[in-house]
């Protein structure tokens, strides 16, 4: 329907060369620490419905959204600029709003450095500038991915889209999965972990379903990625949810958006200590999800043999 | 209708004091530079309607607006990150948009390093991060202003509001006033100028109207602020456009907003020859137009008395 982000980024490259295309911009600090910073924005009805998502949870996802782009880079969370454009029917809930998002910024000791307020004529739209700092040997970009580099994934798949599901429809049986969608948690530790090893070619956040976010970092990178579904572990609370809402589990975590996870490619060979040590720090898993090799596009294999499936892109609610 | 920025500021600084309620936040950099970092949003049918304001238009105040914090706090503008909102109706629009966009950072010396692009349901939405470099004893405040210095006003004043007007009403005689509505210059060079000078105590950019400029100004300051009404001098054509329109002249440069002029306090005793090494400099004038005293609020002169009048808040199209 409209112009997609990837023409758009295409074309302002020609005006701006090498500055766009990842999580986050970098900017010059001291010798060994740089600025990180992101900018996302979250639109009512294209992201959000104020009928479930309460101020509480936009506070919160607002923020983590932005500083998953940060965690993906590897980077700290340091400061971040509000900006919001409130309607007439946001006027009562907009005092609740910004107490969560205080409060919220104080839990990942972010500070509020400043930002903008306005009104809107209808919709609740919100924009958030991040600012983070990392060291500059250890920022990890989404086009330095290798080819023989193993594609890992940390984090959920899909449950963000099933939380999304369970909201629009009411499915009350599902209710858990909600949180997942209306709070996802930035994998800031995770990040900053991540980017320290060694082995780590390429890092950024899955916020459009892994089938989407690896195609990105893989064109990128100027490699092909391949997905092995056998690798895709779906649980019996999933499986049920998928079940219940006639989705298929595997498509569902293929093409299921806002999970905030982190898509991370390495050397096969320090995979496994690095997984178990993974493990040990953070207590959930670093999965090996697939693989990257010389040329293009994303491919799925099913016990090593390519197949395809009908993946349509997320949507939020179904109107790209 | 709506909470209002200071209550929304003021709520926010319970929990965040000290870092909230200027132009622009300050970041370190080097010793000799710190970043300047403003963020700003335009609001289709809150600050513009895209029956006028072309892409063309759009690009270059969407940029300027922001240089404008910058310039207020005295920084060379160096980087932008421009997030985008794009409803159905602008989607064949948007490629202008980007490609004006990308000329007018060229021409102010900006790099693009980053920025979001999403769907909007029905209004198009501009959020722009503006990053600039200062020396850090350049950095001028709002808050620092002091009592017996005088406020003085680069600019034109009501000018774009008129044009506004125009947009709106189509008085086509009137149509040269339209692009100080349309295409506001953010003052960069007179900004960093102004910042280097000693006399100088406070500055801000005056977007919402001298009247309400000068009062949050002195709020920030804990001063009174006097504007003498003898020195807003009415230019023929504007007085004209006034009489057409229907308008005092007066009311109108006291609360006509989206000037972007810059607001600067200083000691009276240095004002003639900083004026004039001003106009040599830039070929516009630095006009004094009133002073500050210990107390508070903004108080009108006429002739050395005081005098009241019947103003109201800005408000693009008269909704507030």
């Amino acid at each position: 329907m409209t112009i997609t982000e990837a023409h758009m980024i295409a074309q302002l490259k020609q005006s701006f060369p090498s500055h766009l295309g990842d999580d986050a911009a970098i900017l010059p600090y001291t010798n060994d620490s740089v600025y990180v910073i992101s900018k996302d924005l979250l639109i009512e009805d294209v992201h959000f419905r104020c009928a479930y998502a309460k101020p509480k949870d936009l506070a919160h996802k607002a923020l983590h959204v932005n500083l998953s782009d940060l965690a993906a880079m590897g980077a700290c969370a340091r400061y971040v600029m509000l900006g919001l454009a409130i309607p007439p029917h946001y006027a009562d809930s907009t005092k609740a709003f910004l107490r969560h998002f205080a409060a919220c910024c104080k839990a990942s000791s972010v500070v509020l450095i400043g930002g903008d307020t306005t009104r809107s004529a209808d919709r609740l739209s919100i924009s958030l500038t991040a600012i983070g700092t990392a060291h500059p040997k250890n920022i990890v970009y989404r086009h330095t991915a290798k080819s023989h580099h193993i594609i890992t994934y940390a984090g959920h798949l899909g449950w963000a889209s099933i939380g999304l599901r369970v909201c629009e429809t009411g499915a009350h049986e599902l209710s858990t999965f909600k949180t997942h969608f209306l709070r996802p948690k930035a994998l800031l530790e995770e990040g900053a972990w991540l980017s320290k090893q060694d082995a780590v070619s390429a890092m950024m956040d899955c916020s459009d379903g892994l089938w989407m976010d690896v195609k990105r970092l893989c064109n990128a990178s100027n490699v092909a990625g391949y997905i092995d579904l056998a690798t895709l572990t779906v649980s019996p609370s999933f499986n049920a949810a998928c079940a219940h809402l006639s989705l298929d589990p595997i498509d569902t975590m293929l093409s299921g958006g806002e999970d905030y996870g982190l898509l991370c490619t390495m050397c096969a060979s320090d995979y496994l200590p690095l997984a178990e040590a993974f493990n040990t720090a953070f207590g959930h898993p670093l999965r090996c999800v697939g693989h990257l090799q010389s040329g293009v596009g994303v491919h799925l294999l099913e016990k090593g043999v390519p197949t395809t499936r009908d993946l349509k892109p997320f949507s939020h609610f179904g109107t790209d």
